[in-house]
């Protein structure tokens, strides 16, 4: 019924509004000719951002956001049409609709500080998401997550199970998923997702990476006797707390925090320093470069 | 001397870039016209930022910064040549050169803070302007201004003698400014001045406006009990701390703060908040929509 | 269930634990006199804090955290023997015991972010506090509310109603209630209440106080074209958007921002100020000086 | 004669004011000793902050700001009479006259933003302090400096000088210098000075730490595209950054950031940073606790 709710919210907020998305080499004439076609097939620009890394030889991004009558039901028309000015400029490109919600899964551990200000972000329609499953190696959340219609799943990890349980993530997400969010999940997701969901799996990380890689952030901040703690939001490589940095923020402390206050403290910085990523993932808003994000915000 | 070096790095920096800035009313085509235009033009758009106020029925505003060789000769044919595309679209617009210093005359009293960081972001190589003179009703800052070979005129202010110092005012700065900042002049610029160089005077108001408007901001602040100060950078209308806000920022205060504390805290972000307005400002970021700004940063 | 977790959480943490809370015209010898007395009565201080307004003829402010064995049976005996220190003086004060839950009533209207915060953070073992009921003029967070075990009243209010409603809101309160928290609760709170109540009813506006004093504050921020919106948190007074500020916030807003997106991202910051507030005042941190607040964070 | 003009302003700022400043292993009884002390020495307390790490077996910090009349000649007896109470408790202990200037000491580099906030925070009689010598390995500060009346000592520095450059600068120094700040000094200290001066010697590092230790920190946070940068303030130590750090502050940046930007963005946060830590060690407001810094601000 929430999930209804919300659906409706962004298909009145978003009829007729297209999205467009290119990363290409940089050189003379990509935004004439892309705001050309765009004009030539009855789309109006609502919003464009564009960065260009380098003039000389760099790359080339741009995200456009425009409303096209009826863009629901031609969008694959338009797509098929783009696709020779794509090829002229070599582009990495997309067109997406604005008013389809995004499919999420959310992994989550003991705390649920994170989970609950998705749901709750979600709920006040500022999320275009289908919350498709909340899956957790605890049971804590079943709940909350239940109580408002969203399937939760109970999967344990334990070195025996491991294989097993990485098998039953994959089924379950199988045709379900568009991108998953680890909120404060403590377990290492399996390579075979990380590769597969490249790009598509959000992380908070307690700590202002890269200050503090690795287990207990908080532990390691106090001992460091640091005045700002913050948290990071980035999206999941092989390498542990070191893909593409989201978003980060901040907050001030003092000797008088011990490790507890400390987490307490951060749990506020990484609700809303994931909460904006989350956001900013589900608008397309980010463009990855290599080990880098682009985010028009 | 200073004022050389800093001139050089600007035409170096900018060799070839130009900038366009467009206000109009939305409706379908503009950017692909615009992008178009500069395209055919052999101009190369490196940044590009735009704002539709509303799809329906709204203003368009836009800001382009362009690569054209030799842009520096070309500038008044390229101007020419677009005037039929701004004609079509009922456009207000500019097209300047990026390397060409703003004139800047500053207002200063006794407190000579924002005047100090003006210079110092000058000399450093952040703001492409060239410092005509700088004119205040005491003699305080005459050393620090003439070291920088920078000329200082005192023009003191009394009742009696208001008009005249209008009158000189106007006459120093005859051909001689793009644009006056008012880096905390105590002083009413006459209604003379407002008009003519309107959107072109930048004030620094002690306070977080619209809170504490008038004299004695901190005094205010400080018997209200308020627990964040802030500064306001504005252009100066017709109607006291009334105009269009270009930038504010604030500070975290207590109980334990004092007048006198206000004041020195607030120092810091009176300064960083007028440079940023200026640089802005220089940078051609700003339009200004009524009594707002849209501001491209 | 929830509300006996809560209390047996801070049973834990705060035995032994009382806190001294003095304000008297300063003169030499408060400390000496306070630490000598607490030391002779065997409690050992923790945490001081102390202001002083001014050195000559002002007001001193105390507030201390101390442990004292056994103080949960002891603490008549301790307030007896201080009455004299206290005397001497001529303090204004109170000894509270840290581990009792502080009774709040939850007024709400039909935004409810502010009370979810309250309510997440409140389970979060974060306030130390037993929330005897909520009362609310609409039905919207009923099952919220009555989900985590607390009484709801949904008391509607017209004008024809209002003097009965407000009965009803006294006869339930009655012994119920050390403080009463205003999240978002869009009526006036009737005199008597806030005359009874004083220093103990917390209400949230939202704007950057004393901007945008009244009604529709962010359609006002919208107007004026501010580039920062903020929260205030403070006691209710007679005079509306008048009473001591607890605290602030603010986010950083632009040209891009409506009016709806305004009130979006001030609802983070609304939550954030009001949940501090909150909690400072749960742990008598708050000491009120005629229309301003000293504040021991 | 700006020396002068700051003397003057503390000496009238500050007349009666001492500074008690302990640490000590905690237990009862302390506070109200020496308040009892303070009370019969004829010492008013006006401001007092404390801090205890862990009632079980940790320790106490205090600083306390006192007045008592004709201090400025009897400092010495009160010393001697606290002997005994800092005996029993077995105090790290100093009292300190708030109105003595302390003698500084700055090095500093090429790039001037941090000196020169330094130097205007001291004109502007935010800094108790007597310039004693600005000591550089370049010529540039040179006018900067001497037109203050600040003797300028430039010292380069190569592999073959390095022993006698030192020697140099400890002879100096000697009798000359109460504390040290590294301005953006981009030479290593001697082993000796760190040692000597320990506790004593502030350097301002260019990054967040303990994110990007070592050279280069702007090019390594463009690199692992952070959205946020900072600086750090901290006592020197053997160890390259890994000091006791006083304070650090953060600056939001984006993609578009450049390490030129990043940079220059970087340079306002380092000068903020850098002045309110100097500010606090002439204050006597920082203790060090191990690697840790306690800060009563």
């Amino acid at each position: 019924m929430v999930a209804q709710q919300v659906k409706t919210i962004f298909q009145e907020k978003y009829r007729g509004v297209g999205r467009m998305l290119i990363a290409c080499p940089d050189r003379p004439g990509i935004v004439a000719s892309v705001s050309k076609f765009l004009f030539e097939n009855g789309a109006n620009i609502m919003q464009s951002d564009q960065y260009t890394q380098d003039p000389e030889g760099g790359m080339f991004f741009m995200r456009i956001e425009f409303f096209k009558e009826g863009i629901e039901d031609s969008i694959d028309e338009l797509r098929r049409a783009f696709a020779s000015v794509a090829d002229e400029f070599e582009m990495n490109w997309k067109i997406t609709l604005a008013s389809r919600p995004k499919k999420m899964v959310i992994f989550v551990s003991k705390e649920d500080h994170c989970l609950r200000e998705l749901l709750w972000n979600w709920q006040a329609g500022d999320l275009n998401a289908e919350i498709t499953m909340v899956i957790s190696n605890h049971e804590d959340s079943r709940d909350l997550v239940e109580s408002l219609g969203i399937p939760f799943y109970h999967l344990p990890v334990t070195a025996e199970t491991k294989a097993e349980v990485e098998r039953k993530q994959r089924e379950l997400m199988e045709g379900n998923v568009d991108f998953i969010v680890l909120a404060r999940y403590m377990q290492i997701l399996s390579p075979y997702l990380v590769e597969h969901y490249r790009n598509r799996v959000i992380n908070i990380h307690h700590s202002f990476l890269p200050a503090f890689i690795g287990g207990k952030p908080y532990d390691q901040a106090h001992k460091r006797g640091v005045k700002i703690i913050g948290a990071t939001a980035h999206y999941v490589t092989e390498e542990l707390d070191a893909g593409p940095i989201i978003e980060q923020d901040v907050s001030r402390v003092s000797h008088r925090d011990n490790v507890g206050e400390l987490k307490k403290e951060g749990r506020h910085i990484e609700r809303i320093v994931l909460a904006r990523a989350v956001k900013w993932h589900i608008e397309d808003r980010i463009l990855v470069d290599k080990n880098k994000t682009v985010v028009f915000t």
